[in-house]
């Protein structure tokens, strides 16, 4: 079960502009968790602008969504911004909120058992709100950003206490805690709720903490990022999928997990908004994992190692 | 067989700051590699002010140090610098090049069948010289900075192309290729001479490129970073040491060596100057190795994945 937004997007990169196309976090979450063999759904909001053919794109990728409230007369959020020349920053050009504004998520009587539960960005007491209307999840997995720390500090914290997993960026991490050091952020975080933190690093990875254990993910080094657009989201899909799929939570599957993210996130970034995504075989997605485990594994034999 | 400075160091960081204490690429080097099970030794240059106490340090790691020449009346070579809050940049507050100038290097007879080379980082000259002199090495790793590009441009191409490894920092590989992605600029120095090229990204860890295959290790992340000095060369040391040890170039074998280099330049950080470096045990080493490994190391059966 997926709450996010549903939304229009004009992106500019130093590769190109885009005019108003498919984005949202629920969509980029929804198209990415889609690639496993799960249940998935989608709660959000959007205007009578909102084509159909979007909608129909997500239906014929298996997603439920019933949960798209379409809002008569009203207009479907809108985001434009433009990356700066490394792709590591951008300044939004435009935001406007829409129908999010008044946004109340409904969840259907048949989300409502789900096991699985991604909060995607969004205005926490949105979140809360989704939260309170499930039944008894077994792992709720919140992504946030440093808008609501600026603007609805209280009401995140809220939330985050009720989840079991936040994924959160290294500023946004920084902000929150006030620590540099990430690993001090990340123990901080696990305070404030959450058994586990994902702090995602961008084009230097991610890193995985419980209270004891740290993992790390690389992103996968890339000849060129076309634009890093629902990068984020498109990794806490992956990652939630993932979990879903093999209903396993242990913090050994979670590593897994975060792989998938980070795999996931890699095809996201080769186009432009969801292109790469809508249009990407299970086959491209095992070869990437193979290429994870290149770049990742290795076979140092500790108990033969010299004994000095 | 190393070849680079043994120094002084005056190193102010957000944790506190040194009088003058013992520093240099060559020290560094040596003292990493030390920990391997090979033959080391160093070719520098120091002045009649270097304490013999310095010197018996590195002797009583089982370093070669015949070929340090001790200039009469000369001084060692002297750097200080102040490193920023994030500790990810520094400012060079002064450098005396005193018996650095003229330095030409000799290296001692029973260094020349040395199988593995490592040119710390020096003029590129310098290191053609020491290469010059060298019968026929399995082995030669380059290190390098910036410096050398804005003062000796050709002599640093020359050096470049008759080494087989290459370590670079991820801003020096992109002032060196003039290409932002380092998977672009890898290859392009890669057709510059060297078959391996090794990215360090501080803190965001290393890339290890050959022509087909990338490989990433981590930094560990740690709690707190006292003082990146010399983690560049402790990581060159541990990467050229764990080959020379095992004997074995492959680019297999080259992925543990860039996870042991990574393994020792996270303890170097951990305190001021060698200070770590000096007391580190072989127990210590082998639990770090295996930090490692949990960080990075995961389970995904590729094979056994749904067939959607």
């Amino acid at each position: 079960m997926i709450v996010g937004t549903v939304a229009f997007d004009a992106i500019e990169t130093p590769f190109g502009k885009t005019d108003k196309i498919l984005g949202g976090a629920a969509t980029y979450i929804g198209l990415s968790s889609s690639h496993f063999n799960i249940n998935n759904a989608i709660v959000s909001v959007v205007g009578e602008d909102f084509p159909a053919d979007h909608l129909n794109l997500l239906s014929s990728k298996g997603i439920n969504i019933e949960g798209i409230e379409i809002v008569k007369g009203g207009k479907t959020f809108f985001w434009s911004g433009k990356y700066h020349n490394d792709l590591n920053t951008r300044d939004t050009l435009e935001t406007q909120l829409n129908v999010l504004a008044d946004f109340k998520p409904v969840v259907p009587e048949s989300y409502r058992e789900a096991e699985f539960v991604m909060l995607g960005n969004l205005h926490p007491l949105v979140q809360l709100s989704v939260l309170e209307q499930m039944k008894k999840p077994k792992l709720v997995v919140l992504d946030t950003m440093n808008f609501w720390m600026d603007n609805a500090w209280d009401d995140l914290v809220k939330v985050i206490a009720k989840v079991d997993v936040i994924t959160i960026n290294d500023e946004e991490a920084r902000q929150l805690t006030g620590e540099h050091s990430l690993v001090k952020s990340a123990r901080k975080i696990s305070q404030m709720g959450p058994k586990y933190v994902v702090i995602k690093k961008g084009e230097h990875g991610a890193l995985l903490f419980n209270a004891e254990q740290i993992f790390f993910a690389p992103a996968l080094p890339l000849e060129e990022v076309f634009d890093p657009t629902g990068a984020g989201d498109t990794f806490a899909g992956g990652f939630t999928g993932y979990l879903a799929e093999s209903g396993d939570i242990s913090f050994k599957n979670m590593k897994n997990a975060v792989i998938y993210g980070s795999g996931m996130a890699s095809f996201c970034v080769e186009k432009f908004g969801t292109e790469r995504m809508e249009n990407l075989s299970e086959h491209e997605i095992n070869s990437r994992m193979k290429e994870f485990k290149n770049l990742t594994q290795f076979d140092i034999e500790l108990s033969a190692k010299k004994a000095l």
